[in-house]
């Protein structure tokens, strides 16, 4: 019998709604890949090739790019980030599911490359509760929070395009539904050709 | 805002797999109703109307399926069986999760009346654990349980057009995996999408 798959997890969510706090608390509970994301900026200080960043100079990071060997990519202030596709498909073909944290327009494109990821989308319980938990955190002006918090309704938006919507009024709550997702993407029939297969077929 | 709808989860296994057991230790954690079959045998002693059956004579009966009333129907010996739809669909429209306990055909036939509806099958661990669970029962000969075998072959060859697949190895664990896939569905963005809309507009 074939190793199972693992499972390509993207997750979003608007800066705010606790999206770190949940993956943290999930992975206290179950062992989970992360993604490791490329640039082309500099390493700073403490950071080291191949576990923050994959560092790459811009032409690697360009032929790679046209090669399909990035998931998605996209150039944010003079560099690019981007998603190297080996290490990721090396991991699910292990059966390890791995997680992709991702903004709205990366997890879009690793839809249409991988259409097997499970896409989930954090939402905070109102745009209210967001705004007052970046107030609290007493970080940022008044006009930073209130583009973050207008940011945040065009990003919410997008959730329709993704698998699930989880909802952060909760935190035990919201760890307990992004479990209960893996878990039950995993017992879809699609994923479990194989198995049914073999049961028919007297393979144990 | 409005009350959101109940799920509709079918649930098919072949005899011998432990559906009847799963399903009374998922109803001691979760409440769910379930679906009362509609039938033209006669009622036996103790059987009660609209607890066990709703017991129809054949012209009403009839009467129901030809104007769209029955979710799925179908003849056994002389009888026919059916799943009424108007109690279904008040349950779910009060937000109550309605279970539909009922064989491949007519899982096939609710699938197509409600396309909302989550279709999930039980599977043995592999079809020589459950000839063994048959034989250990005692109550069959050898010819009826090849029998029941050889049927439970051919209905595991439907999983695949099911939504979800358990395999009922370890029963606690199957139990997890059934509450795990309601949980699932209802965090699905289909079904969240008056949940995401309220987000935007700031109505809770």
């Amino acid at each position: 019998m074939n190793k199972k798959k693992g499972l390509l997890i993207v997750v979003s969510a608007p800066s705010g709604c606790g999206k770190g706090t949940i993956l943290e608390a999930a992975m206290k509970r179950k062992e989970f890949c992360y993604s490791v994301s490329a640039t082309t900026r500099s390493p700073r200080p403490g950071e080291t090739d191949g576990v923050n960043y994959f560092f790459l100079d811009r032409e690697r990071f360009e032929e790679m790019a046209r090669n399909g060997e990035m998931l998605e990519y996209a150039e944010f202030v003079g560099n690019l980030y981007g998603t190297p596709r080996a290490p990721v498909e090396e991991k699910l073909a292990e059966g390890r599911d791995v997680i992709l944290e991702i903004e709205v327009q990366g997890a879009m494109k690793v839809k249409k490359a991988c259409p097997d990821a499970v896409l989930i989308f954090i939402l905070p319980p109102s745009v209210d509760v967001l705004r007052q938990r970046l107030c609290k955190r007493k970080t940022e002006s008044e006009e930073v929070i209130e583009e973050r918090v207008a940011q945040a309704g065009r990003e919410i938006g997008e959730a329709v395009n993704y698998d699930y919507a989880i909802v952060n009024d909760d935190l035990e709550k919201a760890v307990e539904d992004f479990l209960g997702v893996i878990q039950a993407e995993k017992l879809t029939v699609k994923r479990q050709k194989d198995t049914i297969d073999n049961i028919i077929n007297e393979k144990q």
